[in-house]
Parts: structure tokens; C-alpha cells; sequence
């Protein structure tokens, strides 16, 4: 109750687009300078998607290569297929070939899988990848000696932060090398954490799945004396699905998240507000990211952990869910068994869903996006426009410069007046920052239902 | 590929509010002059919805009542029930009350139902609305008298046009009594039509049954010989689901909605075109709003049908399903008997699933946004606003006054560069404007399979 | 409570099977004479199926054929799917062509499409068949002279009815002709209706569908004054969907199956049925198989409809959806108008699935079942047996001779001590039997809810 | 190719039940010698469910008491909406109680809930059991003592093999008090495994999940290179979710199940099998039940892990999850390394939908199935039976005495014409019987996809 009510002022300006050129040189851009010269305002202009008047490429002469890379996510199959369909129904590109387990591919062209219609037209139903995927394997230079080649000139690639990373050098070797090749992204990350976009693809699909699970998790924990319901779900550092699958479950207690730390013990802890919880109601539900309580885990083990990497260099993350378990075994039984009425313990019933999150094909939604970012992606990409990506920013479709997003990471804005203070409401779950409360908000009480009553 | 290359603007500013008075007056409002004065520039500015710090009411004096009107649609349960929650436990305002079966039920008390957690915290998991709802019955001094003799301080209406109307109404009679009752209207219509709102709950989960009722004709169609599947969705004045649950079928060959006029016979007609898909894959799959073809349907049979409206004064649709099979019957029947291999006529399979993407629970998204737009609605009416609806505008969580949005309907945007576009691209379907086509897009050949070849 | 509890003896004899010889036999029969003598009680034997010891064909010399005929069905696909995998995998028969599109389809080898694994391994996930249907088309001689100018020697149908006729008449003209060609049959029919069989493929799947309409029925039923949901089903001539459907979905009042004769006003009626309940609870939800009711509607409207028929021979059903509604509306909403409340008419919600019950892709329960028939087919199919069907009789996998089943037709059984009475009970229905109700019954008396009250 | 085929004799007799007195007879039996006198033959005979013609209890001084007990499962909540409703609307009996949190709630009366029609009328829609479950707390005295001083005469308990053995016990014990306490049983085992039942319900509801998982699981093999999906399912004792699962799901390679032995190493072995699959199709599936390899841990691990037991005197199962996942990574990982071409090793993704297999709604086919068993136990136990269990038998609905079944388990029958020949020929997995199969099946060799080819 504490932040100040603001107004939001929405400006939607549609500029010209300088014409583009049949010779190859456009770099997508931001064009700041175009926009305070037109309008007298400083404010960030992202160029509209869709279709251009010209074209940087004569259909007839187009070779396309479409490559999918990282972890699997809903909607990777819509993608192929659209920017295959597109192609093909829209601009008359007949060649377009699907790469097989992400960059490596590239060096095995006799692997490479030619995409007709029959392949990939009920692809839009299917989970996974039909091309595969994998980690690293990236070779700028191999990469783009496949590209000359093969005589491609349309390259399509989906994948994740390192992968779009990869896209960007891809783009400049390409560029240094004077190649009329295009670079055009389509991002893809489950967890939602890419800066500017409104969500990534298959998002919405996993968050489905993983309120399924909190739901299951809660007809155990209802199931059972004091019960403890813990669900762990993907999100590595960024706890949106968490988020979302948690509110729109309606049922979880506490939610935790990467970006937000906790504690255990003591009072504003986890293990006091489920307590409170599993004694009131009977039972409590946890809904916790993979992400959550890393630096946690290591202050408190830190014997027996050190930090891994993956091949990718990726920093292993010490596995939170049957950690917390056992926290919460431990701090919760005991105390149960002293305050039930029959001497009851906690009974805790964890659930890890997994690969069930991302391995299932994409809702409508998720279907319908797919094919506006590939539709996008092949209208830029026959523009002459390069070294971007395509991204739905303020519910338009833009196309945005790689270096845009690239290194960057959304992470869950937990400030007052964010969707997660949906979660502290109606979760009641304690804010773990008792110092900047104590300071800010001496006036807030909060019930035992972990509301909050205000001021008469 | 016709349209001018632009960019897109975005400017957002979150301008301070005016301090809240205690005073109750506040009216919601847009603050162009604000805006004005403080940034230099022309633009639109809402109010950012979110909890206040200062309250208009005081819980502990607070009575509040709920009410849904209208048709039903996923996600009304979840509105009553974090209504209730909110106002329970993020302000202590314990005595929520449910208005049965849509205005009418104001003018019998006795019918009102307490709405205590035990009977709404399992409610987002089910269809329908617990408190029903109807049409019409609305009697604005009858309400307005009723909510002063039962105390009501706090009113939130849930519905649709012409239920937002009403609470205006509503409103403008508490205004006149000068009395303290806030106003707060959530709007509803699984048609999406509210213009302005990036989106209306329920819309998404009704996609993905309208969805699976095209998967089921494309089935039937493919399943027999000159298969034609002919599927009706809801959509009276705007095809929104006939478009987002074609594109996302990926399936779909022509798709029919209220905003775009077209004809049966001739060039450029759906039957020609239909014929074409037919003949050339063996099947065709169309979709079809309700509210598609009204005008050429009175047009073509006139003597046998004339307006009849509906106890609302709503007009009553002639039923376009059954009359477009038929005509596409005797259009499509012996022209493919003439031309078929083995003689055959058209099977056609007529699908509608009505009230099935309508009487279901909603998904994840759609019990997320209902529980954001629940908890803005509790927020404004807490801090004073009234004849206010919330709403979700361009991606922000925005108040916005009745009036900007009553008597007013969003339709598909079927210009260029809009998602209009990919459904004629991606069914191929005729444009129905031949002569402006022929003007503007002469250099542009339509393909057998509907996409466009550009020029090379 | 009336009829007379019973011991059920279930014998359970597993007879040696005379040794197949590798010289062609032919014809699955029922083995009378065998059980009598071996154990002297007077039987029903059937030979159970499975993979035999001795083949009658050579792998590597089998041409095989499949063909898919009449409605389509959940798990048609997956039958295709498990035939070319136990012929390829477990015999290691190569050749197996998809007849398309029907019986028809003979006459066209031409078309018939090669059954490599690539193709046939995802369709266990489709809905539909790939092979497409038709109805009619039948010709035995010309089929029959297909087979033997393709060198077919295993030919698998699946169908329903008719389709098992027309096998029998290709395995009658296969035995004249002195051919080396095993006729299969996996019996299809969504409305469970083959007699001796626990049930056929799909029909779970089928009722899983059903019940989503009937329930998104009650939920309209319950949103709106006097609400009355009516869900027509799939049930031709009999009511098993109708019956399933509405029994899993616990919300039905009534439940209308070509089984059993009902009428519409007067003491007994559905009319007064409904309008009890409707009075009582507010709302009331019908579900009526397509075949209910076909006399009554001839009877009461004899001068506005005459007997058609289809291509087939098979009688066009009036429709009896539409039909029921009318009458309904015209029988409740008067009488409602003048006892509710408010003055409240009739508030009818009609909802037809229609192929929304068949056009999906099975269950898993449904799968399996497919799997087991397919597999059992073909084993029998290559011990040289012919003429015969496979089938799950009292659980176990069975063959069965075509003559047996062929010509019949199962329905519900509406005596005492069957499912049927769980309808009676649940939705609390009429019997539409007062005569014979009246003399055995006369102790019972029938509840205000349906129930019966037995004497204390 | 083994087996000798057989015929199935199927003896079905209706014998004319012997009069239920109105005194109060108890026990349900098997009549044996009233078959063979009737008949001349040797069989078992159970007696067929429903209501019958004279009751044993005044309805209107009836108390009935519901209880459920053990692990949740799909249904649960439908037992006891069916076993309320029939007793309250075929009966007459209103009083029914729900015992909360298992047979420890007999001893806290005041913790017993009044199930009236509105609080169990929409409970075939939730998972979980709204009375709560626990494991133990059986204590034969203290429950009859309770059910005699509540005035309970009629008791329906819904569990598994321990509650089934403890409902016997209170059985006997109400017999040797000489109360008149009918005791029903409806048997529940998500695990399928009672012996002479068709099935128990719930199964097929977790089958489906669990087929989910083994899908999801394929798409992660087949998403990256040298791809093995692990899927861990429920059963402990008997494999038949992890059977029926993967035959639905048409794509495990290998099943691993408690009644089969398998070893890791060495011909015959899985990682041979696993190492071949992969070689040559690039990916494969493995599905374990959790009860599976238990003794070959013990073996293989014997220093690390020692027998544990849970409260109830359960054995705790090693976790064969994580165990197998290891023990394949390091038999295979170097293996793949050496002969794949791009040097890959093994990309493991493991699943443990745990949870999810059980907390869900069931099925309608299972909510059916619920519906029976909770009509015909309320119809036995007010005929005056007790000591019974209700079962679908053969198709029929029957009675049958708790020691028929107690303390048994049916496990997968794995000899030849069993189902469990379509997992080994659908996937092709080893017999890990190699003797037996060396004296036995001599001529018959194993091709390299798995199937078999028989001799020319």
C-alpha cells in the first residue's frame, strides 16, 4: 500500500521506414537520431515488423538454413514450420533445409534435412525439435565456411542467450567477409527472462504444466496430515514460471525464486511462515525454481559442494528441491509433532515435473506467436536486414539489433506495483528484507493470514 | 508486400499522482493536460492500476457486492473468488456479497449469497459463474436504492457491453445521491472486442476449444473423399476467435468474420476458391464466425427471413452455419463430381462446438489476468475511484474511465501490417476487393496455393 | 430392488487347439463339438487368440493390405500404425499397402500408398485415419480380382457393420476362387454396438468427449435462470455413449437412447420430469443419443417428414436435437413463466459435439486396446485363419468367426441388474413403462428426486 | 511363436440366489457346493452385484461411515459422492459421515464430517480425497468401540492391501461382539495388483499421465544427440502402470518391471540393448517401475544401502531412479563416444512424474467405474452382507469375500499369450532368460530391431 499511484503515458509513433535498398547493406537499428529529429522527444524506437515493399533477394536464387539450438521449449516445431510455409507460400523460397543438433551441424552438411511441405505440416502438434538440438558447438568461422559453401543465403536460427550470442558473430564474420547473408534470430527461452519482449515462446505452454504439478502437489499436501506439499520447477535465474504457475494455481503458500533471497530459521523465515500455515490450514504448498537459494545452499553446505561447470561453462546448480526437503523436514517435523492434536509429523510429498514443462506441444497461444515470429523473421530476412531479432515489445512486433538483448537477462521485477506483489499477497509469504520494511513500512501489519490489514 | 516500412515509438512516462483525498470524489480519469504540461508532447495517459496508499473507505465499514451479467465465460469464477480474497485479506473488508443471476438479483436481497473463503477458493478451477448471470434486468433506480438500503459501499460488475453501460449508469445515480459507493466494472467478453485492452479474459482459453473443434473438421475432412470442414465459432461483431484459432490450427483455408464482407460465386469468391483447395489437396477446412455473412445472407434470401431481435433489443443473427453449408453444398457438389477421378461429390462435416468454448475453466494465463484485473479492481475501489474499469493496455495494468470504452468495439484491424494478414496469407483465401486490389496491387500475383510470388 | 440376487459361475477352459497345418485351412469357427466332448457341459468356446507355432504363409512371399471403412473412429490410426509393425517387426513382412480411401479404394491400386515404418510411427498420436474412408463402394468381385492381380495374401479391414459383411463376402468369394488370401477383421463402431464384445476401440475416448459436453451443458444450465443444458451424443441405434457420458458426468437429469421409448407431456412424461427438477434445483441437463426418439418425432409430426435414406440404404435420422428442443421450450417455458419467482421462461443451451467425440486421437486405454486387436489380427491372419474377427470377449482376446456378429446388433440391456439402472437411479428418470411398473413394482414408490425410498 | 493355441470355454450361469433374511445373516461367500450341485461342474462362482429385494436395515436408523486409507488415487472423491448419494437417494439413508484422515479418525468422532448432497455433489471432478488419507494407525478395538458408541451400522472403507486386511479384522471383530455393522470394502491400488479383478480403479487415470511422461521423455531423447529418455512410473510390487503406459505410448525400447529379473552388463543385458537402440535410431526409451531392480541394487551396491522400513513395516524401496540413470551413463556414455560420428556420448534426461500420475481427476471411464463400485457396496451392506469386497469380475459386478483377495497380489503374468509378449515384441527388449530361451525357442532368432523373424 505503500507505493505512489502513477500514471503510465503510452506514445505510439509510426515513422517512415527509410526505403530499403536491393543492394545488401541494411543492419537492423534502433534509430534514435531519426526519432528526436522527427518529434522533438527522446524515447527508444523499435522498427515494426512485417513485410517490405522491397526485397534485398531474388526469391528464385534463395537458399535457406533454419537451426535450432539449446534446451527444448514448446512451439520450436511451429517456428520451423512457419518459416518453412512462409518461405515457400509467401515469397516463392522452395529451399530451405533444417540443420541438424544445433550449431555442430553446420559442419556435417550432408546431414542437413530438406524441408518440403509434407515434412512440416503437422509439426505445428508436435513437441520437441525434428531437428534436434544440443549445446556449444559453436565455429564462427566453420559456421560461416559451411554457409559460403552450401551457397545459403537465409539463415534462421532459435535458440537462447548463448545461441543468439553465437548469431551475432555469425552476422559480423559475415559481414567482414562482404557475404550477402542474413542473420535473423527468433529467441527462445522458457524461463521468459529475454529483456524488452513481452514474453518468449512456449512460455505460457510450461507455466500450464507446471500449475499442474503445484495442483497435484496440493491434493497431497490436502491429502494428508500436515501436509507439505514442494514443487520444483525450471528457472534457472529468472523465476517466472514459478511466478505465474504459482498465481495461477491459486493454491501455493510460498513461492521462491532466484531473484529474491531467503532464509530458513528464525523469525521472517520460510520455515516459521509454513509452520504457521500447515498448523492453520492443515497442509502448505511450496513452489520453488531451480534457481532459488544457490547461494543459500553453499553458506550453509559448504563442505560438501563446489561449484561445477557444464561443458558450455555453465555453472552447475546445486539441486534445491530434495535440499529443501530435507531443510524442511527437519525444521518442520519436530515442532508438528509437539503441536498436533494426534502427534502427527510433517508429511512432505515432492514433486519434480521436470522435462514435462517443455517437452509437450504448445497451447494455441503459444502456436499463433510462433508463427508471427517467423512470419516476421523471413520478412526481414528477405528486407536485407541482418544481426537482428524478431520480439513482441509492447504487444507490436518489432525487430530488434542483437546487441539489444544480447548479455542481458530479465529477471523478475519484485519493486511495489509488479506482479509480484501478487505473490507476497496471496501467498502471505514473508518478504525476508526485514531491514528495509522495518524502515519503510512501520505501519503495515501483517495478519496471520499473511494479508494485510491497513490502518483505519 | 505493400505496405510502408515504419517504426514504432514507445514512450513511457509514469507520471505522479495526485494525491487521493479522503474526501470521497475521485473519478477516474485520463489527464491529458498533465500530460501536456509535463512532457511537451500529445499523448494519452492512464492511470497505473496497483494498491494505494491512502483509502477512501474504511474496511472495517465496508459491505461490498459482486455481481456478473451477461454470457458466460471462462474465468468468471476467478474474478469472484480474488475479489473476495483481496478485499479479506489484503484489507480485512470481511463482508463480500454475490448478487445472483446478473442485475435482477439487486432487487432481491434475500437472494444475495455471503461469499466466505471456503465457498470461492476452489472456484478458479471451474467453469461457469457460481453466482449465474442473465440479460438485462436492468433497473438503474431500483439498484441504486438497493445498495443504499443494504449498505453497499463496494460494487464490482462483471460483464459486457452492455453491462458496463449500465453500471455507468449506476455511476452517474450514486453521483447524483451523492452517496460514497464506489463503482468498479471488470470488463468481460470472450469476443475480445473491448477496444483499447490488449486483451479480455477468457479469450485465450475459448481459442484453444474453438482450436480443437478445426483440428476435428481438418480430421473429418482429410477422412473422406472431397472432405470439406465447416466450423462456426462465437464472434457476433468481431472474428477474433475465428482468427487467433485458425492461425493457430494452422489449418485453416478460409476464414469468415463479421469484419470483412465476401461473396460465394464468381472470381474471387469463396467457392472458386474452395474448389481450388479441393481439388488440388482433397480437402478444405473453413471457419466461420457467427456474426460472418449477416448482410449477404438477408441479401440472398430475403423473402424468408427478416430482423428479429432478441428480449435485450439485441438483433438476432441468422444462424450462418447451416445456410453456408448448404450453399457451399450446391456450389461445390457437381462441380467436383465433373471433375473428380472417381465421380465424387463433396463431403461436407459441419462442426459447432458453441457453448463449449465458453462453459469451461480457464487456463493459466486467463486465471492469472483474472486475478490481476480482481486485485486492480478491489485496489481503485478502495482508494475512492469509481465508473472505472481495469484493464490491461499495452501490457500495463491500467484504470480506465467507463465512458473511453462503452459504445464503443473493437473489430479486426484488416489493413496491412496487421494479424488480419496472415490469416490471407497463410489460408490464401481472395482478399473480396478485387477493384482496390487491382489498383494498388497489380504487380502482385496471387499463387495456386494462395501465397504470393513476388516479383523477382 | 426388485429382482433376484444371483450367483455369476464363470468357466474358464483352455482346450488345446488343433495343430495348424502349413496347407491353407481356413475359417475360424467356434469349436461346439470339441467342448462338449473334452468336458461334457453344453458352452460357448472361442479360440483364443495370439501368435501361433505353425504359419500357413511364408514371410518373405506376403503381400499385405489394409483398408479403413465407414465413420471414423479414435485409434483407426493406431490399428494402421500396429499392423505394418507386427507384420514388419514380428514376421518380418515388408510389403504392406494402405488401401485408401474405403472399399472403393481396390479399384485404384494405383493409389494405394506403401506402409514403411518412417510413416506409420507418429499416428498413434492422430485423430482420423490416413487412409481416409468412404462409405459404400463395395463391389466383392472387383475387389476380389484386385487382390489377386496385386498378389495380396493378408487383407485387414476395419470397419464397422457393413463393412464386416462386405469381408465376409470377400473371404466367401476368396474360398470359391480356392485363393491363398486370410481375411481380417478389427471390428469399428464408436457406439460400442457389436454383440459378445466388451467393447470397441475408440468408445472411451468417444465418452471422455461426451462428458465435456454434457458438463460445459450443466454449467450453462446452472449460469442462467431456470437453465436447461441438452447434449445430443453420437448412438445411432443404441444409447452407450449417451449412457457412459452421462453416468461419468454425474449431472444428468435425463438420458434419452433409441432403447428405450419415452414420451413428452402427461404423468410419467419427460416434460413433467423436467419440470420437477427444474423447480427443485433451478436447472436440469438432458442428454439424448441421435437415434432417440425417431418413432415419437414420425408419430407426432407425420405429415412434415418421410423416411430418407442415405447412399447406403441406411435410414436418415431426423434430427432429433433441434426437435427436442422446440418441444421442450414450448412445454416448460409457460408453465415455468407461471411458477417461478421472477416470472422466468425457460433459459434452453443446445450443444451437438458431433465429430468434436470422434475426430481426436484415442486414449491410452484405447491405444493399447487398438495395439492388441492389430497384433491379434495379424497373428491370426499369418496361422492361416480367415473369415474372422478379432475381439475382447469377458477380457479375453478372442477370434471369432465374422457370421457370428455380423448382422447383429448390441444394445443397452434396460433390465433389472444392468447399467441402465444405474441411469434410472442416478438421473432419478422416469421408466416410461407405467403398465408393467404398475404390476411388478407396486411396492416402490418413486421420490421427489428420483431415488427410490424402499420400505422400512 | 511358442505357445499352443487354445480355445476359451466362458461358462456364464445366473443361479438363483438363496433369500436374504431379514435377520441379520452376514458374510458374503462363495458358493461352491451350490454350483456343483446345480450343475455337475467344478467352478467358482462369486455372486453378482446390485440391489436386492429385501433389506437387513431399517434405512431410516441407519448410520453409515465412510473412511479412505492409504496412498490418494484417481476417484477416491467419486467413492464417496456415490456411496452419499445412493445411500441418500435410492435408500433413503441420510446420516453418512465422512472419517477424516484414515483409521486413525475413528478415534476423534468430533473430527467426522456430515457429508450432505452439497458438499460431495462436484467432487467427481477433484482429485485427492476430501476426508484426507494416512498410512497405519489401524487399531481393530478402538474402531469398533467408536463405530458402537457412534451408532454406526453400516461401514464403507476404501484402501488398499493393509486396509483391506484391517476391514477384516473390524469385521470379525463386530461378529464376535454380535453387532449388526455390515462392512464394505471398495478396493483401491493405483498399482492394478488384486488378484481375480478385471481392474482397480484409477489405473487407467494414471496410466494416461504416465504415458504423458514416457512421451515427453522421447521427445527429449529424440531432441538431442545420443538421446535416452528414463521414465520412472509408480508400482512396487507389479509394473503394470510402467506396461500399459508403454504399450499406449508406442515408443519404449525397454520396461522394467518388478516380476522380471534383468541384468546390466554383457549379452542379453539392457546396455547392450540400449547401446544397439541408440546406435540406430539415435535415441531411446527406458521405462522403470519404482519397484523394479531392487535386488539387483542390493547386489550390485551391497555396502552402501542396507533394508529400511517405514512406519507401516513397508520395505522403503531404493530409489531405482537415479540408480539405473547412473549405471546407464557409465555403461554407455565411452561406448557412444567411440563409435559416434561426431564423438558424442550420452545426453540422459530423466523423468519421475511421481505425484502426477495420481493426484488428478479421474478419467469418466474411471469415474464410472467408481460409480458402480460405490452403488453395489451400499447395495450389499444394506442387503445384510459384510466382510465383502465389491470387483468387476469377468465384466460382472460382483461380491466377493475379503480372505479371497487379502493378502495377495496379482502380479503381470509373463508367460507366453500374456500381454506382457506385446512389451517384449514392441520393443524388442531381451528376455534376460537366456537359458530358457536357449532350450526352448532354438529356432527362433531375434532380429536386430528387436522382433522376431520366424523360419521361412
Amino acid at each position: 500500500m505503500h507505493q505512489q499511484p502513477t500514471y503510465v503515458v503510452l506514445l505510439l509513433f509510426f515513422l517512415p521506414c527509410p526505403p530499403i535498398s536491393l543492394n545488401f547493406i541494411l543492419e537492423c537499428g534502433v534509430d534514435q537520431e531519426q526519432c528526436e529529429l522527427d518529434r522533438g522527444v527522446n524515447a527508444e524506437a523499435y522498427i515494426l515488423a512485417g513485410p517490405r515493399s522491397e526485397l534485398a533477394f531474388d526469391p528464385k536464387q534463395c537458399k535457406a538454413a533454419i537451426v535450432t539450438c539449446g534446451g527444448l521449449c514448446p512451439g520450436l516445431n511451429t517456428v520451423i514450420r512457419e518459416v518453412v510455409m512462409c518461405l515457400r507460400f509467401q515469397y516463392g523460397v522452395d529451399e530451405t533445409y533444417g540443420v541438424c543438433a544445433g550449431y555442430r551441424g553446420f559442419l556435417d552438411p550432408t546431414s542437413w534435412v530438406y524441408l518440403d511441405e509434407s515434412l512440416v505440416k503437422n509439426l505445428h502438434n508436435q513437441g520437441g525439435s525434428i531437428l534436434g538440438s544440443s549445446r556449444g558447438g559453436h565455429d564462427t568461422i566453420e559456421i560461416v565456411n559451411s554457409l559460403e559453401a552450401q551457397g545459403v543465403n537465409l539463415l534462421f536460427v532459435v535458440g537462447g542467450d548463448g545461441t543468439v550470442r553465437g548469431a551475432a558473430k555469425i552476422a559480423e564474420e559475415v559481414k567482414r567477409r562482404g557475404l550477402a547473408i542474413a542473420v535473423a534470430v527468433i529467441p527462445k527461452t522458457i524461463d521468459n527472462d529475454v529483456p524488452l519482449l513481452d514474453r518468449t515462446f512456449g512460455f505460457e505452454t510450461a507455466v500450464d504444466v507446471a500449475r499442474d504439478a503445484i495442483e497435484v502437489a496440493n491434493v497431497e499436501a490436502e491429502g494428508f496430515p500436515n501436509g507439505l506439499g514442494v514443487v520444483k520447477v525450471m528457472g534457472r535465474n529468472s523465476g517466472f514460471i514459478a511466478m505465474h504457475a504459482a498465481l495461477g494455481s491459486c493454491v501455493a503458500d510460498l513461492v521462491l525464486v532466484p531473484e529474491v533471497d531467503f532464509f530458513l530459521d528464525g523469525p521472517g523465515g520460510i520455515v516459521d511462515h509454513l509452520f504457521e500455515r500447515i498448523s492453520t490450514n492443515g497442509k502448505a504448498v511450496v513452489v520453488v525454481a531451480e534457481g532459488a537459494g544457490q547461494q543459500l545452499m553453499q553458506d550453509m553446505d559448504a563442505a560438501g559442494r563446489k561449484e561445477k561447470k557444464d561443458e558450455s561453462g555453465n555453472v552447475q546448480l546445486n539441486d534445491v528441491g530434495p535440499w529443501l526437503c530435507k531443510k524442511l523436514k527437519s525444521g518442520l517435523d519436530d515442532r508438528l509433532k509437539e503441536t498436533s492434536k494426534h502427534g502427527d509429523g510433517l508429511t512432505l510429498k515432492y514433486v519434480d515435473p521436470s522435462y514435462m514443462v517443455r517437452g509437450i506441444p504448445p497451447s494455441t497461444a503459444d502456436n499463433l506467436y510462433c508463427l508471427q515470429l517467423a512470419h516476421n523473421a523471413v520478412h526481414g530476412a528477405m528486407a536485407g536486414m541482418t544481426n537482428f531479432l524478431v520480439a513482441s515489445i509492447n504487444t507490436r512486433e518489432c525487430y530488434v539489433p542483437i546487441d539489444l538483448v544480447a548479455n542481458k537477462r530479465n529477471v523478475i521485477d519484485t519493486s511495489h506495483q509488479s506482479m509480484w506483489e501478487y505473490v507476497v499477497f496471496s501467498t502471505g509469504q514473508p518478504s525476508f528484507q526485514m531491514n528495509r520494511d522495518a524502515e519503510d513500512d512501520g505501519d503495515i501489519a501483517t495478519t496471520a493470514s499473511g494479508g494485510i490489514i491497513l490502518p483505519s
